[in-house]
């Protein structure tokens, strides 16, 4: 029997617990694969019992998770209560927060769990206790680097129509341009083509790049960087055997004819590949973190504090995000 | 009888020509409704032998066109011949491209033909013959205001499951937030809910306004022009009693639940605007011009001259293009 998956808590006064139980709740439904919750056993219960869903939960090691599984919810305990209501986040919490995150990684390096999924998190109450990493990727690549492993994460998010990845994230599009260069677009495609191979299995691996700018510069007529940032990476990316292409005009990238002539986009910005994807798959989408020594994916959305609680949240991010992860971790195996 | 559409020749080396031909085949499978080019009959005659297309050329004024329409292409001559093979250009063909547009302004503000629908243009030969303009809505602008009209031509791509306004257009990305100020917001704003009053019959159109940078800039984290720029902009219009909203995260601005909540999207630049509507309609997205005395719409591609008189030109766009246009001109005579 392989492991069972390690889904961590997430925010806890967040949407992230509800999803739990629900995709438990749907496991024959929707096929969702085994896993185990790092979280404290009495506030899930709690919400449960507040939810109406009735989810029995066994607390329990990694080890015994996949047996319990079809019949009660394994939740593998954490060192310290959780304070939070739903929609009312406690900076208190930020310590079980991250210990969540931690063993999820530790368990998995262990070989007890098989692959990392996260639930969100909130970035105000993990700063109030002097977390300084800006989200999850980063966090799981510092302790990835503490082991030893590869540590430049690269986002890609997921559906079964496409995958994009953006070269540059969580920064103003004013500073797109000057934060774009021609080692960044080849040291992420490099990133992108290894994981596409190893973990999905991908024999040779189709990059289409985006332009960055409208109709992807026209030659030089509407802007420089595509001619002068973008060719050259994709240029020395053919050159080392990778198969990249463009770059291409962003807007004629992500039709349907369009998207059977590559396995993944990468895309400059953090909406020029997010548009596309969530356009397509708003509720399918999940985010796959490349570039690590483990599988981790995550639903691709926040906590959602204005409707935590309510009952009214839905798992298909998440559900799709455990089927991903379960599958790319067996993928691994082999 | 209302008066026929009139629909431009276009770069008559693109795939314009071909484009009218298919469309006229196709007039009653896809209800496609009368329209006259304006274009050279000889030209006209000859694709269609070679595209094995055998359709009967009328030459005629527009008076005629309607009654011809059911029986044979109407074709209003140009006062000269056109030179160009498919896929190769001619220079000496830029006046009557340029005439082409002018006539069927000239024949729209006349009341003989009923709306504008403008085949793909090539900038190159147009400059060599000293065409100042950039591109048709332009030369359309300029064409309005020699007559007194209105001058602020907005471009909307609209196809039945979306409308999206780019406030910005063909500017490199780096220099779209210097161009994004609170005065053109509003200005487009205004010129967008008065014409789909007018046009589309909107009785109050809502107005959904993308912010420019990731998550609409986190409350000013994530780059300050949503903040400081857009914002103030979207109050500005709240305050005249238009129904304008935002800024919101572009991401999730597009998907099927996210439109039933507006009439349009403003969008903050050319990809944030293209990317979505030809992700969901890449061949079936109009480009309709706002702000002007008279209707014009035009296929949403260029002239691809590289398969330009094989036959494999898909009239989608035009066929589209030419019912929104029948439609918005009934709706204003209304």
């Amino acid at each position: 029997m392989s492991a069972p998956l390690a889904l961590t808590m997430g925010e806890p006064a967040g949407i992230g617990p509800e999803l739990a139980l629900k995709a438990w709740v749907d496991r024959q439904g929707s096929h969702v694969p085994p896993f185990a919750i790092l979280a404290d056993p009495d506030h899930l219960a709690t919400l449960s019992r507040q939810l109406g869903l009735a989810v029995p939960i066994a607390v329990t090691e990694a080890d015994r998770a996949q047996e319990l599984f079809p019949l009660a919810l394994p939740v593998i305990p954490l060192d310290m209560a959780v304070l939070a209501e739903p929609g009312i986040p406690n900076a208190a919490d930020a310590p079980a927060v991250i210990e969540s995150i931690r063993r999820a990684v530790e368990l998995t390096y262990a070989g007890k769990t098989s692959a990392v999924v996260t639930n969100p998190i909130a970035k105000a109450p993990l700063l109030r206790v002097g977390f300084p990493h800006p989200g999850h990727t980063d966090y799981l690549g510092v302790l990835a680097e503490q082991r030893g492993g590869p540590s430049i994460p690269v986002m890609m998010l997921w559906c079964e129509d496409l995958a994009v990845v953006p070269v540059t994230v969580h920064i103003p599009l004013a500073a797109v341009p000057a934060a774009l260069t021609t080692d960044l677009i080849v040291q992420t495609a490099r990133i992108v083509a290894a994981d596409l191979r190893t973990r999905f299995h991908v024999r040779k691996p189709r990059i289409a790049v985006a332009g960055l700018n409208p109709h992807a510069g026209e030659e030089g007529a509407i802007g420089l960087e595509d001619r002068d940032i973008i060719e050259p990476a994709v240029q020395a990316l053919v050159q080392e055997g990778i198969a990249a292409s463009g770059p291409f005009p962003a807007d004629t990238l992500f039709h349907a004819a369009a998207r059977e002539n590559y396995d993944v986009v990468l895309a400059m910005y953090h909406d020029q590949a997010l548009i596309p994807i969530k356009t397509l798959a708003f509720d399918r989408a999940v985010n796959v973190t490349l570039g690590l020594p483990f599988v981790r994916t995550s639903p691709d959305h926040g906590t959602a504090f204005d409707i935590a609680g309510q009952g009214r949240a839905d798992p298909s991010s998440l559900i799709a995000a455990l089927k991903l992860a379960a599958k790319l971790a067996a993928r691994q195996a082999l």
